[in-house]
């Protein structure tokens, strides 16, 4: 029983067409773009004959075969909202080989034990209100309503009003996880990294979701005039700056795992004139790995070091956690089907860890949770340029329905 | 004959009356604060019986004595206009001390040989058009009508529009350099650094003004997830652009003069974000020195080493030059006689260069030019905590008057 990788080109074209390609699209949750697609899925999920529920901030799940309370369902489905400037395949791939997966089972006439439910998470990127997951941390109870009354979106509107706005009620709780009491969650996303193409792989079976500490440093010095002060009566806060940037580099080599990443994505100088001497420097240090011994490691070297740093010329500082998530083991069971389908067929594939987290992770502390990684083009993520061929989402789609048929019996 | 602080300190009080001093002056050239001060400034000159002129972009000339075509006049100001968030002293200290020394002539019934012709230059700090020093550069010629054409605020507007809708008449050149062919300036000025309180002294007595290479550098790398992207696989420009900030710092020592500087006082990373590696940082480098020698040193070996630091992983990088002014020796004349009333005062001194550019500097190829720097306490500038002593501009003006009185014959 194959599945058919010309229906998910064409949802591909039929999902794209209501997108701005030229300088990446803005897919954002609740957006008009949004509604658009989610009008695509809707009209094809109603023809199916699936039993479709939208929660309380618009996440969509539609079911194959009713949902009753004593069968637990496996969830399929990823996100269909992008980043500003996003790509065409992030989140966007694991909904249409979810949705493929659904339709195949119906054509070949398969009446799965269990239901199937196939679901759309919301604002899984945080582009509206800068929280990450939001949808699926909704769904879990990891966010209530007053907690949506204080994110705000750049216009300084709240989560809860631009929800409300769009029709959907937070305080409706009737279709939540626990109501579901889902037994397992596989998600298919592109790699957004650039390992399986090294390896040259269109698969990836992931074994964990990497943890992660993200810190907010910010120096202070003396802001003055670049031309009329000696350096040495300079106390320039870019300078441990810079040696922090170059320090972070080295701290995966020295403290984590072979898998460990830190990077300094994000730096702002105060007050930014080139003929000023900056009076304050922030930057954020993100590190991540997959133990969690690795993450405390070069959290507690970079915390010596910013000291060590500030200590000659005495600058004051601060270093705040803004983010933190441990690393999440994924089901050993699902892994073990994949591997064996993947075995059986053939297929060469990579065990990996997932460096960025996803909606499934959010699941992962109370249900199986099985992930598939498809290549992404020079590793790159985030951009118009991202780029996954259709070849590697057939295989993708075809193992995901090939672990959801085996799954539910 | 003495000069009077506390005409002085009223007219600062005066000034300030009509400053918002929470989070430092902005008194942009052409808004309302700034007109404020000069009606301030007007009314006082008009008591005076001073002969005012404006030129084409506002710039304020007021002639004690009338301008004759056979007598060269000397020229005394600064200007009032601030960066954002500026503070007190910077410019206006210099303005206040001018118009003390023409209302001490007056009361002193001084009748000098010369003119002394009052100044304010518009527009000094760039803070509307991004260019500074506009006024000062305009009524010398350096810079006209079509150029303003070009030059934009932060709203878009044109500098011509906005200087127009203030009343003035760029084409209008009645009131130039040229016509009123003055003999030479004397600008005093705070010293914008800390070299003044370091030696414990009240009284600068500028001998250059220091040349300056400012550079915009941009180094183009890969962006990426920080989460899902390898270490081995990045290409991050920001790590370049780090150890570039660290030897720019060195740059002075190595190859400039004792009183050379070097400062990167600007970085922009994109997109900017705590998960993501940067595709591009720019950042600026700012290098001075009292040789042109030191300057090109100093450039050249900045030049090599971006191209060093880029090989490596093949970063792309573009090195601009935005900005570029030669050394400028100030007047010998002038500080002799500056030096001479020093010595027989016996009031202690430093001969020393500036290291910012003032709109005295713009005159300095085709008339004496000379400059008095009183200390910025902490060498503190550009920022509401700048501060200089009453009693240093106390000292400051009376040697300005003594200095004009001497030259004005």
């Amino acid at each position: 029983m194959k599945i058919k990788i010309e229906r998910i080109e064409e949802n591909f074209a039929r999902v794209l067409e209501h997108s701005s390609l030229e300088n990446g699209i803005q897919r954002f949750s609740y957006s008009v773009e949004d509604l658009a697609v989610r009008a695509i899925l809707l009209e094809q999920l109603e023809e199916l004959g699936l039993e479709i529920r939208l929660d309380g901030v618009g996440n969509l799940f539609a079911s194959y075969n009713p949902l009753e309370s004593n069968k637990r369902p496996i969830l399929i489905g990823s996100h269909i909202d992008t980043v500003p400037d996003g790509g065409k395949f992030d989140g966007l791939t694991g909904v249409l080989c979810s949705l493929e997966v659904i339709q195949t089972m119906i054509d070949e006439q398969i009446q799965p034990q269990i239901p199937i439910v196939f679901v759309v998470f919301a604002e899984e990127e945080g582009s509206n209100f800068g929280t990450t997951m939001l949808g699926s941390k909704y769904w879990k109870g990891q966010l209530n309503e007053e907690d949506l009354n204080v994110l705000k979106n750049k216009d300084g509107r709240t989560a809860l009003s631009v929800i409300q706005e769009a029709g959907f009620d937070p305080s409706n709780r009737e279709c939540s996880f626990t109501s579901m009491n889902p037994a397992a969650m596989i998600e298919l996303h592109v790699e957004q990294g650039g390992i399986l193409e090294e390896k040259n792989l269109d698969i990836g079976v992931v074994t964990k979701i990497i943890g992660m500490n993200s810190y907010e440093i910010t120096i202070h010095g003396t802001s003055n005039h670049a031309g009329s002060t000696p350096m040495h009566l300079r106390k320039d806060p870019l300078l441990p700056a810079a040696e922090l940037i170059l320090y972070v580099e080295s701290l995966p080599n020295t403290y984590g795992s072979d898998l460990a990443v830190a990077t300094v994505g994000k730096i702002l100088a105060k007050p930014n004139g080139s003929n000023v001497i900056s009076s304050e420097v922030s930057f954020t240090v993100d590190i991540r790995d997959t133990s969690k011994l690795g993450i405390e490691s070069m959290s507690l070297a970079l915390q010596r070091k910013v000291g060590e740093l500030c200590k000659p010329k005495a600058f004051d500082y601060q270093i705040e956690l803004v983010g933190k998530s441990d690393p999440v083991a994924l089901s050993s069971s699902i892994i073990q089907v994949m591997e064996s389908r993947l075995k059986l067929e053939n297929i060469p594939y990579h065990k990996m860890p997932s460096g960025a987290v996803h909606d499934c992770a959010i699941l992962a502390d109370a249900i199986d949770v099985g992930m598939i990684f498809l290549p992404s083009k020079g590793g790159i993520s985030h951009s118009p340029d991202e780029y996954t061929s259709m070849e590697a989402i057939e295989q993708g789609a075809q193992l995901l329905f090939d672990c959801v048929k085996e799954l539910a019996g």
